[in-house]
């Protein structure tokens, strides 16, 4: 049943997925055991169903070590309707802007959405470092009148990773975790709202992540579209309209692994720290001919991002690892170059075939 | 492979799919054929996925005999992101209000929602009936300067189906067709905008469908949040920010099975009709005992909802049903009673044993 392919998928998302969690959704599009239906043709008002949601909301908050006041939210849209969503619910016109950072292609991405709903103050840009580090803490100075902090923890597109928590404990953080939700533990309790989409590290595309602290709910305006209002969606645990079924049962399924077969999200992180640390360290080795694009203290564990000194030699790259079974390793279109993403379910043994390829490569050439 | 309890599924929604599709999902989830990896790791971005896109947009355009001046946009948030989507994108404060049909359930919904956005004018309501059927045409006096006339095609509650056009052809007709799109021919050309959640007749929940002709985008005011904004989703071939690529696939090998197994709308509207007038035949024979809801003229060929003398007779029912094998005969929880939906993958096979067991239940009881 297994797909070699499958193994050595490098995408940037949507990614790999357990090789447990496909196997048993293959049965479940059949024959779901406990209801003995389709997954695709259960009802989404069925006890199955609310059972599938409450699991998932409490493997997220055991994994994240939050409480019942932070709401668990699984909503469609992806992370670019939250880019909405998220002034709609929290800018005022005339009010005080909101701190964005803009660290690379994705935060890059939010702003324009935001500025459409209200005032935002650029707290800093790293577009004069070609986005190829992120801010030190001295340079942010944070507004303590700002509705809400927001950015990025890790940039997909240029593989820049915060390593710590940014902003200050009385004004809401907001943070876009997209690409390295669940990856490793945080300090979840410290935020107001973390969103990611689900394809990097937890699922399908098709359904997004909120994690909001319950008092921010009174932060909202009275009156919004039912379905881009967090109320009535936490109110009814994400089922106001039909839900994603299918993409919600998946991450059901890839939380259900990372608590039970892996085991938390600080074992997650171990195993994160290995596959990235042996990527970076080939592509160190390799200095005089690989060029990994983030500053040393940036570095993503998600998405390893790098150029060869041509390229011709990335596309004779590229052509090597897809003849060696490895895919997803081109980079983000905007950019070009490479990119390896080691997602969660990419396995060690995944990087260290890459790592053989990388190391090779270089000493044909 | 096989699962009769899937061939006997009548759920409300999501409902059964044909037996082809779940197969080719049940490959596809482990190793899709053309591209060698899990359909959950494939890049929304590939070549592979934009031929998906782009041959469903065809084959829903073939299936709707219209051509490319309507736009087919595949997109998240349900039929319920389209009761505040269509609102945001033609109402205005301070213009005419639309007119709106209330005929049930799920047009009720509609309402409030566009309410909040701008004018509204209630153009006809069924409360006073009960909801148990839909107007005359001389009950409709459509108000020329109206931005558009929203109305519902099949009440998915209530088992109401309009087997006529409404609107006049100067005034952009818009129509929810979540529970009967691509069951039947229609006019398609004559609609400004129809809507369609997949998870009736075409797919899964996670993906709808919105089939719009190209002059309404002129009315769009200047600025919308992007995921909300039907300019950019057509621009980007619903391929804006991450679509539920699964859903679309789904939706693909669907609209193939209609095209190319069925052939098309003439034929499944023919099976349509013979599976509900079996259904109803064995009703109006048991008329001392059973007791369909909607006015004759307005019955629901996807929809057949009915009452037994007594709830406890319903309960009695239900469980006979289940030990038979059948499922998702319980009506809507709005309205409780009996509800068999007839949805396009639901075989005649299926219909004649429910048909059967509605006959003997009835000489027993």
């Amino acid at each position: 049943m297994s797909n070699p392919r499958n193994r050595l998928n490098f995408s940037g998302g949507p990614g790999a997925l357990p090789e447990s969690v496909l196997q048993q959704l293959q049965t479940a599009i059949q024959c779901e055991p406990d209801t003995g239906l389709s997954l695709l043709g259960i009802s989404h008002r069925s006890d199955w169903f609310a059972a599938v949601v409450q699991e998932t909301e409490d493997n997220i908050r055991h994994l994240l070590g939050v409480d019942r006041d932070h709401h668990v939210l699984l909503l469609q849209g992806g992370a670019t309707q939250q880019f909405s969503q998220i002034p709609m619910s929290l800018l005022r016109r005339d009010g005080p802007p909101a701190d964005y950072l803009h660290t690379g292609y994705w935060s890059g991405k939010a702003l324009p959405e935001a500025r459409k709903e209200g005032p935002v103050r650029l707290l800093w840009s790293g577009a004069e470092h070609a986005f190829s580090r992120l801010p030190d803490d001295h340079e942010l100075d944070y507004a303590a009148d700002a509705p809400y902090l927001h950015y990025i923890s890790n940039e997909t597109v240029e593989g820049l990773q915060f390593h710590r928590l940014l902003g200050r404990d009385d004004v809401p953080r907001i943070c876009d975790m997209s690409s390295d939700f669940l990856s490793r533990p945080i300090a979840a309790d410290r935020y107001a709202l973390i969103y990611a989409h689900a394809q990097k590290n937890i699922g399908p595309a098709g359904v997004t992540v909120v994690v909001l602290h319950a008092p921010l709910l009174d932060r909202l305006p009275a009156e919004l579209p039912s379905f881009l209002d967090y109320r009535s969606q936490a109110a009814a645990h994400s089922n106001l309209n039909t839900p994603p079924v299918f993409a919600i049962y998946t991450v059901l399924l890839v939380t259900r692994w990372l608590r039970h077969d892996i085991g938390g999200l600080a074992k997650m992180a171990e195993i994160n720290a290995g596959k990235a640390a042996l990527l970076y360290r080939v592509l160190d080795e390799g200095a005089d001919f690989y060029r990994p694009r983030a500053a040393v203290a940036d570095r993503s564990q998600m998405n390893v991002v790098f150029n060869l000194p041509t390229p011709a030699l990335e596309r004779d790259f590229l052509a090597s690892a897809t003849a060696a079974g490895l895919s997803g390793l081109q980079g983000h279109r905007a950019i070009g170059g490479l990119r390896a993403s080691l997602y969660n379910a990419l396995t060690p043994d995944a990087v260290a075939t890459l790592a053989t390829l990388l190391h090779d490569f270089r000493r044909r050439h």
